[in-house]
């Protein structure tokens, strides 16, 4: 601990602050991703989507295209710590995509999202990724045995969600072995909108709609087949329920890594 | 849910934004608080301290004031609905207190805190307070039974606290019969420092120093008696490990409710 | 640890065996158990009843009497020393009750039971009670603020349970203020089938009807009410589902505790 | 569901019993596993490792040799459809293994292990595997981004296992690119303690020494290297304690599959 660096004043990139800044809940970008990833295509509700959008997003010429997806990450910061520490790097996320553009380029939108882990939950807030808290599980193929699929294409690859107690999700894929393309929604840049409630009277919220900026993308082992969704119909859950799939497209799994370097703002 | 209103754009009080605004995570305040407290006041290094307060607070008079505090809560938002959802409404909560003050006026401050449930976590946020995930477990009274102590007095209350599969503080509690009363550092307003960072080339981090608004406070069941208290000297909670005991003092306790009401700026 | 009385031959009342012993999963009964309880009284099927019913276990006059439980215990051994580790001596359990006879006795039948902490969970299979894990939650009474309804009667009791990410049982009671009676079906004894599958060639498992034999039983703080309950109907637990509510009679809420001392054989 | 096969009384492999039989716990054997591992050899103090095998299993020429492994599993029965529940599928793994002989064969002693899942926990019961609850987590290999070790060698994988909130234990190994073979612990029978204790008074314990069936055993991607390992300390688990290693030697991590069938009396 010689090395740390003790300012005057307590310090860090987020709470907690603290004298050596260390004590902070989340590190400062660039943050790595290497994920295995299980996606639905389907088609929702036009207008339901259309609801979703804020202001400067417009649903676009593919109005109801969307995708549901699980994906298994770890993740690390720049020095790679976070690595050497495998309760903090793993974490599974479940979450909604939605076709529409901005100014004409087309887009994604993630209007839910949900991890079972904290420090990405509110990495993800200050991107303007709505994420929450859920329990989230998929299938992982196996390179060894026989109590899963093989990475190589065939068996069926499985994702579930629940958030506080509740199902919310599942999906299922059942890829063939020939070599698929990344599905556009995954590819495509994620419009985010930032929100920072104010606490003092007088203060104005932190808003914005902002794109990441990401590097080192990389799609690999992708292939496809036919897929199963099921969304709640909860009305705990009534926003999320009127994007359910009115049809079921094509399934896509696939190891994922990227590199998230920041925002820019959608102006 | 026909008495949803649905506005043209997405919104809410936090994200995730939704037509009808019920999918934020996070309701407006104000939030009510039930909870039952286990706290051990003890002297921490003052230099510690010291270096634990931001511009704006000093150590005050009584420099090196701390105490451990475990709560386990209930709470709901202004019509109460979470209460129908105990899978919502409950949460547990260690935190650190530091005697500080403020232009002369006496004040506590939060340095770190953990909660078990990601709704208070993300609330904290919004206050400025820096709570963390993770595991915290403490001793209720018993009205009925041998396993555990009588809400009169009596007996031993323990607190534990965990964070990424580290225990990082335990406490201890043996309340005398007679009625005690509410120790100070638990009374005192608390000064947090908001912290919501930047995230697009150019903008300013949120920051601010402020005081919490509360109201309906309660303190019922007082008891005090001697304690013990153990904080973690593991590297990996330096920080932290810095505002160990030197002298632990004694326990309390308690009952609490409070309304939160808001924030108001100090300056 | 000086005084560990060291084995020649690792030992312990359950698995891990290990030289002092004390590294064994579930201690010795007796076992102590104070809790909060809320329980749902209704109507079942009664012939889903008697399908649940082991051969010397009959229905009884009152056939299809059911009830749904909330419990949030704290438990210890003799010695009491688990109360020192609220992360060991606390957790929380839901269950169906039937009314049934045993030789023209009364007697309660638990088909199904969660809890969410592996310790109670061996020690129910010891028991023979069927403890699978779960999430379970319930409102406590609160004795301070406004998040929670008073012990002394009035507000809301809600109790919520779920398994593998989807939830099986929601119940709510709405208590009076006047003093109520036990619930008969949590004052009878309990008749449980111990299952212990085998596991080398010939071996024949262990299996044996038998009674619980509890001491010192308190029952604290009584009031009845209306009362709601749900209990879920999804395929992948349709044996549960087979006991679903025809009709939702009181609803009360208790402090309860008792002694576990054994077992005894039902002949 | 139509074709739940009803019974006249309740049944099924384990509790809980039910009238189809579905509401088992626990399926019966066969079990597939597959699994990704990360495992390090130790030396143990010779003496403790004596003290933890039952009468019938020796330490044999090479004693002290110890090793801790890390596995995150898939896992399903015959009919394979747990793969379809990837929230009841996978669990992770922390075990600890100790060289022994029988009768002059060579074998394996697992004295603990801790599962984060019920299940795989019960089911290794049943086994006499003594599976206690527990938060495992482990590096895995990457096949995309910068977040994780690639699957040829390279790198560093880690695990850490913690208990109640405790941390029990952490491992690291820096693996080569060349194949390796499979470590002997790894590949070697398992000799376990069935232990399950009696409830009604004259009935004695299960108890038994065997050996676990296996088939289908495959080992994948073998890759060796220096490594580090670090077991508690704390007297909360002083058995576990008196395994900590006096060297530490090779670290192996491979992906695994194996058919558990069943056992067999070791006498």
């Amino acid at each position: 601990m010689d090395d740390l660096i003790t300012r005057t004043e307590p310090y860090g990139y987020t709470l907690p602050l603290s004298p050596s800044g260390t004590a902070a809940m989340v590190t400062p970008p660039p943050w790595h991703f290497s994920g295995e990833v299980v996606m639905v295509e389907y088609r929702a509700d036009p207008e339901a989507v259309a609801r979703h959008l804020p202001p400067g997003l417009d649903p676009g010429p593919d109005a109801g295209a969307a995708a549901a997806v699980w994906a298994e990450w770890q993740w690390c910061s720049e020095p790679g710590d976070e690595l050497g520490a495998p309760e903090r790097c793993r974490f599974a996320e479940f979450l909604i995509l939605l076709a529409c553009e901005h100014r004409g380029a087309p887009m994604v939108r993630c209007p839910y999202a949900w991890v079972d882990s904290t420090v990405p939950l509110m990495r993800g807030w200050i991107q303007g990724m709505p994420k929450q808290f859920g329990q989230i599980s998929q299938t992982l193929p196996v390179r060894a045995g026989r109590a899963g699929p093989p990475p190589g294409g065939g068996g069926t690859f499985t994702g579930t969600a629940s958030a506080f107690g509740q199902r919310i999700a599942r999906g299922t894929v059942h890829p063939g072995t020939d070599d698929a393309v990344p599905p556009p929604l995954f590819a495509l840049p994620l419009a985010h909108s930032r929100l920072f409630p104010s606490w003092v009277p007088g203060e104005e919220p932190v808003t914005g709609l902002v794109a990441s900026r990401v590097t080192d993308v990389t799609f690999t082992g992708l292939r496809s087949g036919p897929a199963e969704l099921w969304l709640t119909t909860d009305p705990a859950f009534a926003d999320l329920a009127s994007l359910a799939p009115r049809e079921v497209g094509e399934g896509t799994v696939f190891a994922y890594g990227e590199t998230l370097l920041g925002g820019r703002p959608l102006t």
